[in-house]
Parts: structure tokens; sequence; C-alpha cells
């Protein structure tokens, strides 16, 4: 899916929502879980009933991997569900790869090629040749980690160079002279709050995904605040909020109706912040 | 396998080698690409022929994701065959993974419970809590990215911080107050030469593995000459350079004897700097 696909969706469905697929076998519904396929049928109902109010999926890799084989084949279904009945959804393989050029290359056929995922989230420590094997697929996007949302982020991602320039600022920089704001967006945690300005600062242009909202504590108002672009340039994902938000078996209408109120937020932030 | 187990493996077999199982199923040979099963069986060949000869595996995801389901039961069936017919070996799943605590998790049960390999490479970027959940199994390592062997290591790994220290220092300094030398490693690439000297200014007692040694270009001489401590401290990674030496029929044979060349340059430096 390439830029223009990607806002046109936004404004279409008023919502920047990505709902994040970190499906657990020990927390998803009981009647479920003893069901062969579970994980796929627990994502299928999530996302027969979100699809409505995101633009974006993202299956986190460590879920399925966990479970070896089974979760590969589970990770592979869904993707394939998603891609054939919700076409319109832009969807995120969260692996944050990073290798030698040589091995980044196999990842990219793996996740461009024979899964035909519309972006993947990729690790910066390893520089240049570990991010641009992803970048020769037309439609297709890298998602490079610069400010996460959790604690361990300021332990290296804050430290500043002789210049009094931060590792994530050196990140987003050098990164910008390899890939576009078509192929490249970055991860920024909706925990980090005001430094969506410092952000927006090194990164006028490009999309930001942003996990950290719900669970992790980060406010929704805040992000749209200091990270809103004219074309929106956010998406924000939720997982554990929506995804378990019930654990009965009403856990997909309960989930919809997450979806929906961050959603109808999301309207409203639009229009505030972006005029949209 | 604890730090005492893998220096008594290097002591006995007079050798620091780590075969990288980097198996790429457009480079097997010919009269094996098109038989079923076709990975295992040449991982098979190659470990059988060079057990003697080194101390430990690494397999590299990537190559084995690269090929969806079938490539995660190739790997799967690898990591049984190592540990069911050589005890001795040191099994590194080399994933460079590495994110929130709640998702790091998930990958330590994936890699230390369910496949119970000895060890895996960890990106640092995410921080601690991206690190730790990996550091709860007795006997089992994380082996950290440090300073790697390719191109892009230059881009953000050796950016100074205002006291003049390298990202990579930082990171091994930091990462030192999180786990033990008995619980961590770090990645360091064999064709940075000198930096070893830095290196171990930081790390004195850690073990390196190190990758770039022939294909890639790095001197295992100067490896060893910078990077050797008493108790050898170095695992030393050869891939292509050995499973890809002949692609004819004779192919495990001759691996075996890229690998026994290789031991034997190790056994003369293990002798020289080591004084074993």
């Amino acid at each position: 899916m390439n830029y223009a696909q990607l806002v046109e969706n936004i404004k279409r469905k008023r919502s920047f929502l990505c709902v994040g697929l970190d499906t657990d076998v020990k927390k998803i519904p009981s009647h479920l879980a003893s069901e062969e396929d579970a994980i796929f049928k627990f994502n299928k109902a999530i996302i027969d009933a979100t699809a409505p109010y995101c633009v974006a999926y993202k299956p986190n890799l460590a879920f399925y991997e966990s479970l070896g084989v089974e979760g590969w084949i589970a990770f592979e279904k869904t993707i394939r569900y998603i891609r054939e009945n919700y076409p319109d959804q832009f969807i995120i393989a969260d692996a944050k790869r990073g290798d030698i050029g040589n091995t980044s290359k196999m990842y990219a056929r793996s996740f461009f090629e024979h899964l035909d995922v519309d972006s993947i989230t990729v690790a910066p420590y390893m520089g240049e040749d570990s991010v641009t094997p992803f970048l020769g697929y037309e439609g297709k996007w890298v998602i490079l980690l610069a400010l996460t949302s959790n604690k361990g982020s300021h332990d290296f991602q804050l430290i500043k160079d002789e210049n009094g320039r931060r590792l994530f600022e050196n990140v987003i920089l050098t990164a910008r002279t390899w890939a576009t704001p078509e192929q490249m967006m970055f991860v920024v945690g909706a925990t980090q709050g005001q430094l969506f300005e410092d952000i927006r600062a090194v990164a006028p242009d490009n999309f930001l995904l942003v996990p950290g909202v719900g669970a992790q504590g980060g406010s929704l108002e805040e992000v749209a605040k200091y990270g809103m672009i004219k074309d929106c340039g956010l998406l924000v994902n939720s997982s554990r909020g929506i995804i378990y938000a019930s654990q009965s078996e009403d856990f997909a209408e309960v989930a919809a109706a997450e979806a929906a109120k961050l959603a109808a937020e999301m309207s409203a932030l639009l229009n505030t912040y972006a005029g949209i």
C-alpha cells in the first residue's frame, strides 16, 4: 500500500487505529483456547469485528514464534485472511528484524514476497546495510525503531553525542537519507509524550507508528497534539486494550466497542489537529 | 551449557570454532536441493562432518524463516538433531531479537523452553527490559550485539557520547550491569581488527561471538591477538566459508576439511595467546 492510499483510508474511515494482534494462547477466551486452530479463529473474530474502525493490523511475531511451527501456520493464515477479505488494511509484521545485508535480504524476501505484508518493523543498531534490503519493494515500507515505548528506551536511545544530539535523533536523521517518507516510518512510543515535538523537528513528514496507548499508559491526546501532521502521519496501535477487553464469549463484540471508542476519539483529534 | 563446560570443550577440542548454519536452499548442492527435507538433510551432513572440529553451531533464523512453515520445521529438526547427537555442542539461535519486556518474555520461552538452545543473539537498542527476560534461565546465555561485522556498524555503533565514549562501549558497560560473564557474551565482528583491544578494555572477561572471518574478510590471527583471554573467551564463526566450500556431492567432506583447517589454526593460536 502506498502513502496516498494509506492517507485516503485514514480520511475515509476517520481513524488512524492499528489493532495489535499479539495473540497469546494463554489469554484467549477459554471456550476457544481448547479448539483446534484457536489462534487463527480468535484473530479472525477480532479482525471481522474491528475492521470497520481501524486502518491497520500489527501481529507481533514473538507471539506466533513462541508456538513454533503451529504458530507460524496461524501467522500465515492470519495475514492471508486480512489480505483476501480486507484489502484496505495496512499490514505490519512487527518483527524488529535487522541483520547484515545478506541476511536482511532473506528477511525481506520472507516478509514481502512470501507473506506479502505491507511493512516490517526493523531495529536500527546495525546501520544502513541492515535496513536498505527492505527498501527495494514498491509500496512496501520499513518501520524503523526510533524512540520506543518501554522503560529501557532510556538506556541508549537518549544518549547525547558530542553535539548534544540524542541517539534516536541520529537514527532518524541518518535513516532519512536512506529512504523517502513514502517508504519509511518510525516507531515512537506513546509514552514519550512531549518528545513527539522533538521527533517532528527531525521527521516532519514521516508516518509514526505509535505503540503504548492503553496497557502501557500513553495518552492519545498528547500523541495527536504533538505528533499529528496535515496528512495525519500517525498510526496508533492498541493491542491488549482491544483484543483482551473481554475474555468471555462476547470478546469480539467488546473488542469492536473498544476499537469504535478509540476511532471516535481519533475522529475528533483529526478534526482538531489536522483539520481533516 | 555453563561457562566452565564451554571452556572445557574448547580446551579438549583445541578449537573455538562455531559453524554457521546459514542454509540457503538456493545454494545447497543440486543433488540434494530437489529432495524432500533438503535443508535438514544438508544440515545433518554438515553437522556430522564438522562436529569433531567445532564447539558450537549457529543457525541464523532468517534463512529458515524465509521459507515459512517448512523452514521452521527444518530449524526445529536441526536443533533437536544437534541436542540428541552432539550434546557437547553449544547452540546459538542467531535471531537478533529484542522487544518490550512482555514480548521478549515470549521469545525467551520460545527459544529456551520450547527449542532448548543454549543462547540467543539479542539487539540492544531497546535497553534493559528487552534483554533481561532472557536472563532467568540456568545455563542459558544472551549474546548481545555490540560491534557488528558489517559496513553499517559504523553508522551508529561508533557514535561518541559527550564523554567520548562510543555507543558500543556504552552498550557493553551498561549491559555488564545486567548480567555476569557466565550469562552474557557480546557480538564483535572479526572485521573490526584492532578495535578488539577497545572491546577488551570494557569487557575483559566476557566471551565474544565473532562473525566475519572468511567471506566477510576478517583475520583470525588479529582476532586472537587482540581478543583472546586466558579462558580463550572467543567463539569464532564461519558460515559460507565452510558450508558452501563445495557445491558438489563431496560438500560434507570439503566442509570438514575447511573446519579442520580452521581448528588447526585455532589450536596454534590458543597456544600462542592463551598458553592453553
